[in-house]
């Protein structure tokens, strides 16, 4: 495709193959709820069967979740000029608490309407937005504490059920006594347990009534770790047709949420190209573009700019949006002292224009105001830590944890508005000192959901951000973290290109599948078991095909053993057929077969060993230091 | 250099540019210790000035860590065929304690000098062995029992001694308050805390007398956390000069140890131009090679010829040995149920031995008698873990802390002859049974050094896995665990290129560093706080050649900003000039100046603020609940 966005427009049609190729040996499989309305997408991995002695032994496929939305659907025809299906519309329309306007409310927004330089940049048919009738609540956690279970409810329980999702008679995973963390995640997670979190502040499902396109998810900790992915165009770098891609590209990999952080010329436009072909719940960080219209001068920013903004993005459909409330005057002296300062963009402006004025944030002294916005629409907060540390050297100083406190007053006062909440978190925090971020976030912020930017564990690493990020994610995850937002390789450094992104997903989804494995997520250790026995019966293809990304698999194994022969092999390049381990050790578990030791007997024989050095050692039940 | 052996040993002083370069902006520098011939080589890198409204301010250099060898140093004039000049050559000969024997003691050895065949693949000029007097003992934990210290323990304090690396006048670094789990790390390691270290067998120093060319280091949990890099021909690929490169190139990147894996064909001839090149210590899985003397048939193992092996490989300078001598035969039953089996090449190799004489492993039996040979040329103990989990769902099983205990009960044995000993472990192990690993290696094995393979944190990333097992290894890492075995992103899947042995050993080296800083080991946070500062400052240059990797954080930057004058920019290409949050953050920062809001008046101010707070809050110091 070209870089000219009118031709964008005319060619939209045709995606890339690697944009939209199903993934190896899957099919989309939709499972229905409760009305017939409700179908619940997911990845459905097919295996090969296990040779044996006895015949061919069938593995079950494989159900995974899928955040591709229905560009891996070979049956559903994509036109990004007219927008993805809106599964959601008829849930909206239903509940009647919402009406069409004549027109869009924000000023800016009808100015761009009108332009007609904009026009070969526009979305072809926008829908006309809707907004709350008045003195209506539209939010999730509304209903939610009415003890309204919604569609968007009900379509996540389905979702977020991997026992469901996996094949059934795949055997159960052990369950390894370990430090838990409270996290307390049901067996099955039913549409009232997800309410019940909802109505609690506990999870959110990022679900405005403007982007009925979105299939529903949800943030929190006793459900499965999310990512975010971001993307975004900056003034240097990047077109509409780029970030289009690069938002499909990110939920193909598993992005469970897009921001777009586009700071360039146009971003209104981009914007809407993006929700409008969007599976998953958008966020923005509205300050970047109040900022761009008074040309980038954070002094001239007003209340009255930044209403605009929320109402222009919200009538668009953005789900969620990052505030920065919580930089406060008195806060921003507390950085003086840094090792690098503010280094979160929208904490900067908004210290910027406190300093300016030596007034009180206006998004603090008008958090009210912008809570009845969220409520007409259901967008849902992002609470900015817009004083998070930008290094090791400042990681849990006074700065960030007293912001963080005016974060959990403004989650009060969100919540006594029902408004989704959740929580951002650093940036730049050592191994040790992570588990009190979490800790200290769940206490002041009442366990509203914690969505955090790695952390990076170490500042010495630019080029590898996705890694040191990745190792500090994995931890916060388990530590009760329900999103983490993905760091790229180029973190740092400059703009992250297509293979970044997806280098940046793939570290993310790894860390969030550990802190789902480390917290005992029911079903989610199935993957692993099925891959790992698949990798120990030399089903390559199988093996390639359940990873997170088949296409490296296949490719690196392929470059040692590029024949297809080599795929159906009992042993692979590393060792060679004569060392190879899996290979000795089937011979091992045929031998125990043959001398009848079957696992049942040699459980039996440790524990009898164990009950021999127990009598040797004197029977005493409570040994003598 | 051509593929043809012959044709390298020729060309083999022309070494390609990417394995010689000096790293930017900075150059080998030599410590001295107490005796004029302790050299301890450091890395030196030269920062800009920052510019400030008083004139330009001078950042010091910063000193890190260097494994690089000579190779890095223009002034020294490298020669493969001639081997690295050996430093220890002198201290071991002042020991007096050793002789050179008039010719190898392996048949296998005597026989492949012997060979006309082999003559264009082997090392010109090889040394003739050295071998402990009768009766004496010469391994570094002897001495250190005896209370001597050595010039290597000498030149390992000194090298340890991050504080003394880094620019003394650097900003120290904040101390936080976290979880220790009980580091002793002293604020400066002195040659007697390293010689008490050794002595305690809490940690190592792998130092065969055959190998003088290396350049010590310890390896202990009151150290700095080390990394190893395998590599190795197999079968089906790699060839001499393909390896020695390698070598080169792990320890260009920071492989504190290299192990030398190969089981091809000449792995006796490879071993030798690795070894005599090699500035850090070698270890080797002797079972290897021993079962390729048997062609292959694990049953025809000896014990003659596996000794052999032990006394060819200790001759030419292994440091350190895998040797599974905690397979017993009572454990292999507990794998047959297990989803992976055993996947360690070494346990399955001893596991089918026992199986098929049913007799308890050779190596156990034996080990006193191994333990004669280690001493004889200190060659270290790596007390390998045959039964480690290959998949999550095998972790922290019956088979793999049996072993475990059986690698306690030889330590000690280990220990009886004062031989160096270091734990092999895990593995696949989901995050929250990491810890449990670590506290049991550390009881069973009376605290001896835990070299980890990972572990990694899921099973469902082939691909990916240097990531998986970061992820691990930085928080064993944390947790204790000394060195750190890494993976490669071809683990699973084929032979790792030069590319992946990069990719492995940063994402290693960060997880290394990372438990450093969770440690809190004095110094390891300078390099974090100087990288910091240039990035607060855009002292691009500085920031790139601080870095781990500074090749690709530079190529990366420039992907984006690929003028000259984009490194002296104050803003990057994230954010565009106008959205900087760094820029803006000095601007807040001039703005408290300006205020006369000193760092301290700000720090008081909060404190005023903390103190109102207090008698508002009714003055008590205990709160009622």
């Amino acid at each position: 495709m070209s870089a000219d966005p009118k031709d964008f427009i005319n060619d939209a049609a045709r995606l890339a193959p690697e944009l939209v190729a199903p993934f190896p040996n899957s099919r989309k499989v939709h499972v229905r709820g409760g009305r017939p309305d409700i179908h619940v997408p997911m990845r459905e991995i097919r295996q090969d069967d296990t040779p044996t002695n006895r015949g061919a032994e069938k593995n079950p496929p494989v159900r995974v979740y899928d955040t591709s939305g229905p560009y891996t659907d070979p049956a559903a025809a994509v036109d990004l000029r007219r927008g993805l299906a809106p599964p959601r519309e008829a849930w909206i329309e239903e509940r009647g608490d919402t009406e069409r306007l004549a027109q869009v409310s924000s000023e800016y927004g009808r100015r761009r309407e009108r332009d007609p330089a904009l026009h070969s940049l526009r979305f072809p048919d926008p829908r006309r937005p809707r907004r709350a009738r008045p003195g209506r609540n539209v939010t999730q956690m509304h209903y939610a504490r009415k003890g309204v279970i919604t569609p968007e409810m009900e379509f996540v329980a389905i979702r977020e059920n991997m026992r469901l999702m996996e094949a059934r008679d795949q055997t159960p995973p052990r369950q390894h006594p370990g430090e838990s963390f409270g996290a307390a995640i049901p067996r099955e997670i039913t549409p009232e347990f997800v309410r019940a979190e909802v109505a609690r502040g506990r999870a959110i499902i990022p679900a405005n009534i403007n982007h009925p396109e979105l299939e529903p998810m949800i943030i929190g900790r006793n459900f499965l770790t999310k990512i975010n992915a971001n993307i975004g165009n900056s003034p240097l770098a990047s077109s509409i047709e780029e970030e289009v891609e690069k938002m499909i590209w990110a939920t193909r990999w598993g992005g469970d949420t897009v921001m777009d952080l586009s700071t360039g010329k146009n971003i209104h436009e981009v914007r809407e190209w993006i929700l409008r072909n969007c599976p998953t719940p958008i966020g923005t960080v509205p300050i970047y573009q109040a900022l761009e219209k008074v040309d980038g001068r954070a002094e001239e920013l007003t209340w009255e700019i930044f209403r605009d903004t929320l109402v222009e993005q919200a009538e668009q459909g953005v789900d969620f949006f990052t505030i920065h409330a919580g930089v406060l005057l008195r806060y921003v002296p507390l950085t003086a002292g840094r090792a690098t300062g503010i280094v979160s963009r929208g904490g900067s402006i908004l210290a910027k224009w406190c300093l300016a004025h030596h007034r009180e944030n206006f998004l603090y002294t008008h958090f009210e105001d912008i809570c009845e916005i969220m409520r007409a629409y259901d967008v849902a907060f992002s609470l900015g830590d817009g004083l998070r540390p930008g290094s090791i050297a400042d990681a849990n100083d006074a700065a960030q944890f007293g912001e963080l406190e005016t974060l959990g007053e403004l989650t009060k006062i969100a919540w006594r508005h029902d408004v989704q909440t959740m929580i951002e978190g650093p940036g730049h925090v050592p191994m040790q000192l992570i588990k009190e971020n979490m800790d200290k976030q769940l206490r002041e912020c009442g366990e509203a959901p914690f969505y955090t930017l790695g952390p990076l564990v170490t500042d010495i690493a630019p080029g590898y951000d996705h890694i040191t990020s990745a190792i500090g994610a994995a931890m916060i995850g388990w530590y009760g973290c329900a999103m983490l937002c993905y760091v790229t390789p180029k973190e740092h450094l400059g703009l992250p290109n297509r293979k970044d992104v997806k280098d940046g997903i793939i570290a993310y989804k790894i860390a969030a599948h550990a802190a789902d494995l480390a917290k005992g997520h029911p079903g989610a250790q199935l993957r692993d078991n099925a891959l790992s026995k698949a990798r120990f019966e030399f089903r390559w293809h199988d093996q390639f095909n359940l990873s997170l990304d088949p296409d490296t698999a296949r490719e690196f194994h392929d470059e040692t053993m590029p024949k297809e022969s080599a795929k159906v092999a009992h042993f692979c390049s590393m060792c060679g057929p004569q060392f190879c381990s899996m290979k000795i050790t089937q011979e091992v578990r045929d031998y125990a077969a043959g001398q009848r030791l079957s696992e049942e007997e040699a459980l039996k024989k440790g524990m009898e060993e164990k009950a021999a050095e127990f009598v040797q050692q004197g029977v005493e039940v409570y040994r003598k230091a």
